[in-house]
């Protein structure tokens, strides 16, 4: 079988038939854009992955309570405050934000999601939201940038993406925006994602394959190591595009799995990309494991060294850290079988260095890019697993040193 | 029964009767101190601990085979090279070292260890060490500053505690010197330490006890979570204060557990202090916990959560953070049951803020300080644990961007 054909568009939350979005300024923040709002113009398929924190956010405990329907039509969304430790009052926040939504689409309150981010321990400033929210609801349209751009703290640039895949004959489209750019980590991490289609899917179906996307998207980044009270990613399905349903496994599954994973990773990596102070964007491919968990346990590890990562920042060829992480990381692992490439430039072989002081010349010259891929091949199965982070400089330490104060 | 007196004294790893150093500069640094030497005029009973990761530095392995015979009489050690990833011929070179040292000294080469810390993957430039080894046999001597200085690397201060404590009606002293600025974290990393008693005690209940003071002092410290291939602990006991041998459980080894691990915590805090870049020790104390376990587990993921040191270095009071870290270390926990105090000052109560405006100024002042305390009272158990880390600042990232380049 071909592997099924996905095509990257240019789009985002809108792009899938049916979706109507929204970003505008409600004054949680000053002067920015601060809520978001997504909307389906019929009730959808939703699905959610929610972060594994013992401390979870109050719109994280609604949300996680409202998508055992396997229904949805809408999202607000808002910047600024995390409504995280925020006790029984927060919830009762999180509920009235989502009534507000409710009331201003004239849809069930049950069909409404929350998503907050930002500073953890304040109450909302509610005024602004009851403010806000009507307004997001008037402002509804087919352009879904300024919702991209109201889900932004930290964040530099906005992050959309879309894809196109077709099932039964039919175009479908899924499209989606995310924001993050610290406390990014597997299990999720102030990610915040809404994923929309038009394809029609069956809830627990659209359940499995948005956690099969989030394990080789959103669970293989990290920046900081630090997760989240509020990762929330949200999945609709609205079933605009009168495709045929997606009911199990067949090919139409696994087309919906290929361009569901390819948008969840392209959004993944725009996080990592925008990672606080980051300059450049890593890729570990761990390959030659014992097992895939045990590459992704490998990669993981070399992800999050701070050792790895300001090596790379100050384009030092330093392989041993790469090894050394490895050996850490709980993979199995013989040192004497390790392979390890930076870039095109082979850097150790049988766990020992390889070449000379040119060898370590080129790397430092392939480091100067803005991509930069790192290869361990642990030489002992077939398991692999791909990670994905940033490096570690001055500006993330300056930007997280006076968040709130 | 009254906990055994414990008197901290001025001293290091000579202050232990029967016990002489030297440090010297050999050349595999320019210009520094870079290889040290401790000797004990008789034999010694023998413990270590060594570093978790699996790529274990060529002295590592050699040490590991020695611990085996539970004696020991000298330590040849290393700054500049970590003899690590550098296959047969890092064997060859480890074992050398001792070689060496055994030769001067007039001692079986078995009862010699060796410990190197410094860059992976070069081989060790034994020219440097055949003429630094011999000079430091002649160097030896009672005291123990050179040796300490010998092995520093991006450490700023030399390091030593020593402890005088009573056993048998007999004094006994403690001292060690140890290293270690980043790579810190616990199960070792690159943290060398050298501990030497005149108490008499028997070979497995050295181990033993070392084994238990680790457990408190360098695995309860983390600067980056990196683990690094060469960390090692080892213990001299040579019964030149002629006290009478301890041989188990009972209040002479109560008495030197107590001592052996005020040393260790001595020395551990003083790595944690001069961490890379830090300005700040930072000491986690969680409590309330349903076991030590739970407890070191949640100390350790607020000690490593970058967004955590971030905000101390910054004096911002972001304590959501810290019960963030607490919500992800995977300790039980009940968000609405937790307690969290910096300093003096209580900023979350039953999960949620405390205080106003002014409680987050009081932290801010607090913040000022050199030595910060964070409280996290869980509310569910007895557990206890207390961790050590640093503040993370722009200039780990510079040290670590730059390290070999």
């Amino acid at each position: 079988m071909a592997d099924p054909v996905t095509k990257l568009i240019v789009g985002g939350v809108t792009s899938a038939q049916g979706f109507l979005a929204a970003g505008v300024h409600g004054g949680v923040k000053p002067q920015k854009k601060d809520i978001a709002l997504v909307f389906s113009r019929v009730p959808a398929a939703a699905a959610g992955v929610f972060t594994t924190n013992k401390v979870k956010a109050a719109p994280v405990l609604v949300d996680m309570e409202r998508i055992r329907s396997g229904r949805g039509q809408a999202v607000v969304l808002n910047a600024g405050n995390a409504n995280a430790c925020t006790g029984e009052q927060g919830l009762r926040d999180a509920r009235e934000m989502a009534l507000l939504a409710a009331q201003g689409l004239e849809i069930s309150e049950e069909l409404v999601y929350v998503c907050s981010t930002g500073v953890i321990g304040h109450p909302l400033p509610m005024d602004a939201l009851r403010r806000g929210i009507p307004e997001a609801v008037k402002a509804l349209g087919p352009d879904g940038a300024a919702a991209a751009e109201a889900i932004m703290t930290t964040d530099t640039v906005p992050k959309t993406a879309a894809v196109q895949i077709e099932v039964g004959g039919q175009v479908v489209t899924i499209g989606g925006m995310t924001k993050g750019a610290a406390m990014i980590h597997p299990q999720m991490a102030t990610t915040l994602a809404v994923l929309t289609t038009d394809a029609t899917v069956a809830a627990p179906v659209l359940q499995a394959a948005l956690r099969r996307a989030a394990d080789l998207s959103y669970h293989r980044i990290t920046v900081d190591g630090d997760r989240s009270t509020n990762d929330t990613m949200l999945l609709f399905a609205n079933g605009e595009a009168g495709a045929p349903e997606i009911t199990g496994p067949g090919e139409a599954l696994d087309a919906f799995q290929a361009g569901l994973t390819a948008v969840s990773v392209a959004l993944a990596k725009m996080i990592v990309r925008d990672g606080e102070g980051a300059t450049k964007l890593i890729e570990i491919l761990v390959r030659g494991a014992q097992s895939d968990e045990d590459a992704a346990r490998a990669a993981m590890a070399v992800a999050q060294s701070a050792l790895v990562k300001t090596a790379i920042y100050g384009r030092s060829p330093n392989w041993g850290r790469i090894l050394a992480a490895v050996g850490y990381s709980g993979a199995e692992m013989q040192p004497d079988r390790a392979m390890v490439r930076i870039g095109p430039v082979l850097v150790a072989e049988r766990g020992g260095a390889v070449g000379d002081r040119s060898t370590l010349d080129e790397v430092v010259r392939y480091l100067a890019r803005d991509d930069v891929q790192i290869v361990v091949d642990l030489g002992l199965g077939k398991g692999t697993a791909t990670v994905w982070t940033c490096d570690l400089t001055e500006n993330y330490v300056k930007e997280n040193a006076g968040y709130i104060s």
